[in-house]
């Protein structure tokens, strides 16, 4: 099964992602900003076979774009709770945080990462979720945060890792589970042409 | 099938809701920063059911919270596109878009509420979904929204419409057919107790 969500995620990309300068690789038309949630939901189920023998009970991803995907694919680990990191204080967040900081490529930008300390604790083994890894300081921030917490990092399900750029081979040789269902290992903005990592 | 969803969600409210001075009611223990999503899904039913005999192709909704929210909705109208209107600007939104300027009660400042064209039409008869109605604000700002786009807002469904702030009323009586699941018309913070409208 998993097999063919990671062909049908690969020639999504192909036929609707955007090639940008600069590293960018635009797949709003069904990931980031317009949601096809049947995808979503496939996603979820590659995920939950990837990880059925690990022992998860809370989904951890970050504001904005991992919530819908982390949302659906719930489902497929009997609805455990899905935690979303905020990266802005709000009057709804109040009492003890953990906060840790991070830099964002697409924003090109520092911002806290926080999570209320309620909602994730030594108890937990966590799946991180997100639509996208790239240098991994996103991840990066919410391992901090898992880690504040004496949580266990169970496993990270990213939908597209950009291989070059470093961050997803950092974690596995950090003994990280990383499951990336499409692994872009080369794109070129002049012809718009993407590359895929071979399984 | 709705009333026991309804039900439901003003048990959570009760129970694990938290009323703070500023008409502030925090329900992240399930809504917007801890997610229910087998309450997301149930919610979804309940609107699939309220609108089920309106012609509706698309869901939008604003990020952050309305977002998983949406994604889980969208199995109940047949994994219909879900857009996420964007409150910053961001390397991954670029050419024509549309624009509305909204004031955020929680967060107390202006932010921009920005749709790409690409993602809205005149053809698009659009649901929309949110967590929270307040003073509607943000819910005008994605109607607003719409209107530029010359799309038709089919309907709009609220988790938890704060009635007594008035944003709610006001949407009924120009003509949108508004679905709020758990309407609270009186709150107080120093006894912590919640009125629910009666249906």
């Amino acid at each position: 099964m998993k097999g063919i969500i990671v062909q049908e995620l690969e020639e999504r990309i192909q036929k609707e992602g955007i090639v940008k300068p600069g590293n960018v690789l635009k797949v709003d038309a069904f990931l980031n900003h317009q949601c096809d949630c049947a995808l979503f939901d496939a996603m979820g189920a590659a995920w939950a076979q990837h990880f059925q023998n690990t022992q998860i009970n809370k989904i951890l991803t970050i504001e904005s774009s991992g919530i819908g995907i982390a949302c659906v694919a719930a489902r497929h680990f009997g609805n455990i709770p899905v935690v979303f990191a905020k990266k802005a204080q709000s009057i709804n967040l109040d009492g003890d945080q953990y906060v840790s900081t991070v830099f964002s490529f697409t924003k090109q930008r520092e911002f806290p990462v926080i999570v209320s300390r309620k909602y994730l604790s030594a108890d937990d083994r966590v799946l991180i979720l997100d639509d996208f890894l790239a240098n991994g300081k996103a991840l990066q921030g919410l391992i901090d945060i898992c880690n504040h917490a004496g949580a266990t990092v169970a496993g990270i399900g990213i939908a597209i890792e950009k291989g070059f750029q470093g961050g997803g081979d950092a974690l596995r040789e950090a003994g990280y589970d990383l499951d990336s269902l499409a692994i872009v290992d080369a794109m070129d903005p002049s012809d718009g042409s993407i590359t895929f990592r071979q399984a």
